[in-house]
């Protein structure tokens, strides 16, 4: 019964065994080593780019903060949701990895708007050499609310990005679900509809600990490299992340655990509204805002249950009081954990 | 026959074995797994450090950034080896985490001199506001030149340290193998020779990416945390960071892995000393610098063996000319191994 | 006719003589100078604090910077109103100067609200690591649309800071401006109200190009002598920067100066509302916000009239649409050259 | 009897004049007013260089790293000698402005000579992404121990810079002692021998505190526009710097200036030695490196010379142990000051 983040779950089988494999012999380091080269080749051929760039670091963070400060001088912007991981739960990584760079927030909630992107980006510069500078665009795929744009959102805030000549990067932490909600490929989720950069996520969706950063043209490529070894986040057992990825995406295994986790996550929504929660997003993807009364939090809580409650103080209150919770399911759920916590209300 | 690295090896069996069996159910994330909790308390043991800080990441290079960052203004200058692994390898990281801080070389080979710092300490500041500011000693043990440090040693250069008020750092990318080459213990080769902060290294002696910084006063504990987070070196799902250290230093297995690696080394060095190469400094732990002809440089290497010649081209040149490379050895040669490379010569 | 900014004026006569007695002789360089002692005095006496810390720079974003960089970690975020100059106008310095440092918006036009400050410093921080952690409050006196808080409203806004412990800025790009507008002590308007550090502006109000930063504790004298030097802001012939504000502050050059701006400011008023022209904001200095028909606007420019028209095309499209523009004054404006313009309707 | 620098001296009358000229009516900020325009077009001629980027801010060090900055990526290394202004009197300047660059020092003394920089060129990168990458190649001319550098020793350090595709900036602070010293053209002892970019100062030779930045070729221009404005070195009231590098370079004032303080250290010099100074480096412009007793150092002094005695303690010691001491001469000392001090001995 544990719904309090997608990033605290097992890794996949795949993803161990991948590791056993690979943990025999010497492999050469800092990303030269055999497993890499399959992986790179596998990615590029998933996202049917055969001249990507494409490199792994550890952590979420540091795919958004390295891609995104490539293509972001210090003195730019980055345009972003009020939402995003990059504005609120990074602790000013892009800012730190982009030389002191700003985020400009694009009004509204969940999905960025293209015209609330357009406004925002044509506000932002009619001061010269005074006001900051545009930068990229960044879009949260599955946003950080649990909504899924869909490939012509995507397409329409690209184009306005393309209006003004700005770069658009995903943020693909939780890429695996939107394109299991989606339903297309992972390059009509990117490069055909206008992405430029994609932190495509690994950890959240059954590795340990690894993010692919996939530029898709190569332009970056050796700056990257640099900007990774700066940031101490090149490996020197790198075939620990490359063996990661490999097993994540052996056989669809990573498009598979996705599914699951969705699949969980629907299961959920409908016993959470059977039992009266109120539903605060559309929940596309893994991830489910709701409120719930005080005291039912106590009884799900207080019975085991773990997720977190961002409304207010649980254990304080008219029990009545409507508490706003995030619930996330991750692959290694099991329909009957799901059952056992529904069972609870 | 693979002397390049101790980063190219694999990891050990007791990692690999904790790893999987950290792989089943929830945890924490960001260090809040059970694990960790175990790993800090073995750690504080081992260093007979019961308030010490200790915290997990990735790199060297990152555990060596955050921790002078951590006592290192963006105005002070960093006073090291010009063989220093800070120096020489990590792209400037060590300036970046410091926010544009300087490094100062202290002239000299292998190991730093108690006179040779404390000379250019005083010729850092005399500047008032113009120079930079006396930052922090960093010491590498083992040196990137192979020697090791006595312990009388290290309080010498510690007292120097002192002497200006200044914080001495110990960059323990092998840690172990200095240790069992001293065959002192821990808190005598730190914090009781004046040591401040510790990278303690996993990842070139059997683990896949790990290691610990550790401060041995709390006081900069909340900010370390918010550095790594910036830095984007706060792991998600710890625990797989959290078990390979506590593979490793289960029962000795980080000792036992070092003492190999040094057993291995000097076995290496007596075989290539019977056939003639020239020993260029002490050969203190699991790394050598010799020199050879080039022709024996090509026959070794023609033959497969593996390692890095860093004193001019091997393909072309005198066949006699002495040319200098460097052998290093990780805990997973065998002696077979090692036997079978010398009978090449 | 010239509206377009205070920062395009003349210096004062006083200052101009000042700078020329000055340029004489050897003078100490770097702030040593004995002008600067007499100016470091005065600025005490007139803000009865002997205490205080007083440097000197040259741009108003030099101030702002490098006193928020003093009290900001890189990891924080500075709270400020979405018009400040900090936010819009100084090509993210604060940001540079603060290793990386977020701003973050508090909701509202020209004045902050204390309840929207403390609702913003609320929402900034609930997720530990992950999140930005708080940093100073800064207050822009007169703000950039023209307003001017009360000592009163300081008051609170400081009282909201002082809740969560946080430091209090105050941009005094106009600070004459206001205090003149006030009629209160600049003690009254700072310290006395909360506020811990000040950008007191020289340069809009008659110097050349001098901002003082005043600390009303000295904790951060040092530290702040480092960042101006590392900032390329130290003077080595610092007497040019002492004489100007020497001139400034003899024998109330500065507050006649401000208040003949804020008078010539309150004379176009009276002449715009005369002739029709909507006033957006509170005109409570010499800063004016105003919209008039784009024929009126081509009218006024095409007699010679310089100011900026910030609502759209003036050139081009209905003439009787309302455009807004800016009409700052300075002090060296005649009631003649306001006049004339008014005549020009 | 001020020989402590000339950093504390007057500025020219010429300077002075323009100042006050200048301060009539209004002018456009930021760079915009009409001086600026006139003193570009009289560098670009002076220079022979139509195309060339011209941009003036406050202080040396601004000049320097902004220069430096605009052609070092945060990830490169500077070379520079182990006596340049930006290494040791700069507080990590450059660093800062370069995102956390390091500066790499060319063994030697006083000048650098071609071999020492392509040994250290060289020897700076044989390791990939690990070391730091090779950037700009920084000449100080005046060397900051009173040598000149010939053209043709310029042109042969730029030939070196131009074997690895490094670009070539030269800090020009004492620019015009140099040029005289050398009765060469500012194009010959620039761009015709390989520089491309250059801080020409003009505060220690009689300004009271500019530097023009100047790029050869334009490419530059917009990003260190937003350097120097995101580094709080955008003066708004611009005119001012303009007018004292317009009223510098009038009717050769600057050169005369130069010639003036250069004749002044040569009569200095010949008066030292005739008192039996032992003369340290070769006195090339108008500073002087030159040990005496300490005893005559307590006479000189205590007579009131102010002048920097670098070698120990003058007030305590052996009376006949020689000290280092370092003279300096700027414009506005007369002969007959100089001949008052040589009379002291």
């Amino acid at each position: 019964m544990f719904f309090a983040s997608d990033n605290a779950g097992p890794a996949l089988p795949e993803v161990m065994q991948a590791l056993t494999d690979a943990n025999t012999g010497y492999q050469m380091p800092y990303g030269n080593d055999t497993i890499m080269d399959e992986v790179r080749q596998t990615l590029r051929d998933l996202f049917e780019a055969p001249e990507a760039t494409i490199y792994l670091v550890t952590t979420g963070t540091a795919a958004n903060s390295l891609a995104l400060a490539s293509y972001t001088q210090p003195w730019d912007t980055i345009f972003c949701s009020p939402v995003a991981h990059i504005h609120e739960d990074e602790c000013n990584a892009p800012e730190f990895y982009a030389g002191g760079a700003k985020l400009t927030l694009v009004p509204g909630n969940d999905r960025m708007t293209p015209d609330a992107l357009r406004t925002t980006i044509t506000n932002e510069q009619n001061r010269g050499v005074h006001g900051p500078q545009r930068g990229p665009v960044s879009i949260t795929q599955v946003t950080e609310q649990g909504g899924v744009y869909s490939v012509e959102e995507i397409q329409a805030l690209s184009a306005v990005a393309k209006e003004f000549d700005l770069p658009v990067h995903l943020d693909g932490a939780r890429f695996a679900n939107a394109l299991v909600a989606l339903g297309c490929t992972p390059a009509e989720m990117t490069w055909k509809a206008g992405v430029d950069m994609v932190s495509f996520g690994g950890t959240k969706n059954g590795c340990m600990g690894v993010e692919a950063v996939i530029f898709f043209e190569p332009t970056k490529a050796w700056e990257f490299e640099l900007r990774r070894k700066r940031g101490a986040h090149l490996l020197s057992k790198h075939r620990y992340l490359s063996a990661q990825m490999s097993g994540y995406l052996k056989e669809g295994a990573w498009l598979k655990a996705a599914t699951k986790a969705n699949d969980n996550c629907a299961h959920l929504l409908s016993g959470l509204k059977a039992n009266g929660a109120n539903i605060l997003h559309s929940v596309d993807a893994n991830i489910i805002f709701a409120t719930l009364p005080r005291a039912v939090h106590q009884k799900l809580l207080g019975s085991g249950a773990v997720y977190y409650v961002m409304g207010g103080d649980v254990d304080a209150g008219d029990p009545d009081e409507q508490l706003m919770a995030r619930f996330v399911c991750d692959w290694s759920l099991s329909t009957q954990q799901i059952d056992q916590f529904i069972s609870l209300f």
